[in-house]
């Protein structure tokens, strides 16, 4: 079938995998950049209005060219529904399986539009398109709370720890509407997404196996137990790796941003500091 | 039975949802409204509190009488339970159903006492209305969680997603008890109560096709995955319907109330709009 | 059995049930008059912190020698475990169901100590207290979440309702930690107190007619169709009481206190009016 | 089995639970300090903030080592998997308790990490290490729920009854998160831990008698009624001995060191401490 073609295969996880991934790291590296300008009352371009606003216009036209490409990929296929969806002859649904990718990709790339919308145009509410991530992210949870029907234990585990890290930064995404520059809450959605990113990869390697050898066998408890620790070395990983961003990108603005842009506030950075550590509990 | 004649039909849903999308249009367009006054600083009779009290003023009238229509036309419809509860002769209750959708209509009619009374009354906290609010929605959810006792499972499964959409939406009432001419919040309340709206209808066609052809096979998974997206596709939809109002009353409060009443505020125009873009995160 | 003297009767579910429903109108009077008296800047006697501390710890004992009674009563009626637990030479637990009351009431009894110290020692924050009763109101949901073992399913649904307001009024409680002052949680919480009492009686009525006649059919789902709307129709019922306790008390602020007390501020009063009712929200 | 050397036995149990009592009791007198010290204006070396910040540092080197201990047990122990995950031969997975109670031991290792890095590193929010904290409670709650598969309902209940304290422990540290010295949340959270403590050893007793007699019939619905009661019975001993902590902690504070640093704050005292507890509530 064309929706096996796509999604049911190492590729079709390995895929929106290598994509969460992506999307987790640059969100990682943005927002401590951010914190550390804040941290370092830096005035300099990168921690200014304009080039965040750029940036967030950039971001947006990237996602709708995936969810696009995502939503087409899904359709066009071969051995895909082709925007059709119902077989009035059989009497049965084309695809079933293809439109709920087709649905999810349509919910990021409606929050993509909105992104850019509200970077454009300054009388909208940035909040608008952080609901909007928040309602992809639950959408996403909720299509894939319904997607695994029937199969075995494994496949359903495997999807369920999905679930719950999906609705996790839905909810997160749901918090930040009502925080403000808080980089904690923005480092633990970023890491929800790294550990959905790196969770359909796992999936791939569980459900369909890239060396050619046979499937894990989907009945074993035993698996269900590897597998339940296994999703928290993903997280544990991720954490690690977290660390050596802010680490690193930490030194760099240290080290390097001192010497071209030397903060003009020296007296009342302490000060400033502490209020900013207040606003930020 | 006179339950039948009233819900168990395509009308008997469909009215609930025209009601329900009406609302929800009107709350979109009343939010985004008050929200362009504000961050226009418009001192102009369309943002003042005087209007804002007579408008819930009629609207809690109108849902007065809503409610009242429903409660009596619930209990003396032929067939109806005529406020009697129990049939003594028998043993059994009386039209139980009809008597969960009057009861669902009080809590509503009590939200639409207390919206007048808090309008009216100078004294009485707003948020009582909002408390009365969420408290009908729980009620409501509470209610058709209870309702589709022993019956096939595409039934339940419907009324399901509509006790979601709905606890959601009391969920999101509740939490506006907390929050403050928050735009994102009233839009998200608004979302809800239309996708309940769009659903009832769906359920309409689902459980009694108006076509008069045969209804959807109740026991078939593929129908399941099928309405899970299709609740998907009824929220996406709402989105851009949203979309649309909000940019046509964007354009419209910029484009036609400037020449009748320029704001007297010019200066500190941009000061203020900061620190309300603050405070609505 | 001796619990079955106890709490399986009419009178022990009738017992407590007053006890809440005394408790919740106390609340609710005491909510709306601080209200009321906060709103027309009384600084007369009655909205006084010495007046109030005083209250609250007359009420303090009163809690604790109605938890001491209880669990004295659980105890040491005819019948009772009379403080053994574990019969030895049976090897069997004795009246697990009356050491869970016990249990109930003990924590009441915590708090109430708690709430005794809280107003008598200064220095203790008074959120203590609320933690307290929060916690005791956890503690009873928890307790009869794991009461009904293997009962009937009329009487498990009734005692899964109880579970479901107990559970409601302590996540209220819980959330009155981190609010001050506001008159709707006050009410909420105490709506829910109210609609525990009532639903004691409730549950009396079903397990336990006091009109001698036989009990309900525990396995019938039309009981369970009308016990679910029966629950909505109390709380119904419990707002419309709290309105009117409403509308009487400030009747009775507005037109007795005025003469004694005439309030001094007068020019200020309607910007703090103003004030207040932000505040609120 | 190697794991049941460690954890499957008396002492398996008793060991984490008396660490986790020493840890909640050590929360528990540094919250009280903390607060004793705020309330009272001490400038004293106590309430200073490098004392906290190395007593930080102790605290995570301390916690460090334990998970380190934990950790290595786990794998090097007589029969433990000594890092080796799957049996390729057998083609069954090794010890996957064990590697369980690994991954825990691992978070609450990340976490000590994050403690230290933040007490040393300025720059660092103090919010990372409260979040690390949630995460590794989450985690262990998670872990914990998908452990005990395929075992008895007595063994499951009290394992339930773990993950339930668990999971409500890592919500009151995420809520820690938007707090700021809030003494009664703060000790929420070491009831919590106490809680864990001592019910690791009821989990001990329970499963694995150490007087050597018969271990408790896992099938009988009796002792799930009873662990019922004696779960709450912990929290309510807990609770007590939290007070006396506070009481011992109180007195302490106002006799002895009011000889050695008479609080050079006088007149202004009764101002702020109405500030202080106006900021906690």
């Amino acid at each position: 079938m064309g929706v096996k073609v796509i999604m049911g295969s190492f590729k079709g996880h390995a895929l929106p995998g290598t994509f969460f991934i992506i999307v987790g790291i640059w969100w990682t590296l943005k927002s401590i950049v951010k914190h550390a300008c804040r941290k370092h009352k830096r005035a300099s371009y990168l921690g200014s209005k304009a080039l965040s606003r750029r940036i967030d216009i950039v971001e947006g036209i990237v996602l709708i060219c995936m969810a696009l490409t995502g939503m087409l990929g899904e359709q066009f296929i071969v051995g895909g529904p082709h925007l059709s969806l119902y077989n009035y002859k059989e009497g049965q649904w084309i695809q079933l399986l293809g439109w709920h990718h087709t649905t999810m990709y349509f919910f990021f790339g409606l929050w993509a539009v909105t992104s850019i919308l509200c970077s454009t145009i300054s009388s909208l509410p940035t909040s608008f398109s952080k609901l909007m991530f928040s309602n992809a992210l639950f959408v996403e949870a909720f299509v894939f709370y319904n997607h695994t029907h029937g199969r075995e234990i494994l496949d359903i585990f495997v999807h369920q720890l999905l679930v719950l890290v999906v609705f996790l930064s839905g909810l997160v995404a749901f918090i930040e509407l009502f925080t403000r520059n808080n980089v904690t809450v923005e480092l633990l959605r970023s890491s929800f997404i790294l550990l959905q990113g790196s969770w359909f990869w796992q999936i791939g390697f569980v459900l369909y196996p890239p060396s050619g050898g046979p499937a894990w066998d989907l009945m074993n408890h035993e698996n269900i137990m590897f597998l339940t620790i296994c999703f928290c070395w993903h997280y544990a990983f991720i954490f690690i790796i977290i660390g050596a961003i802010y680490a690193f990108v930490i030194w760099l603005v240290k080290s390097r941003l001192n010497r071209f842009c030397p903060s003009e506030v020296g007296l009342l950075k302490s000060v400033e500091r502490e209020q900013e550590s207040e606003e930020e509990m």
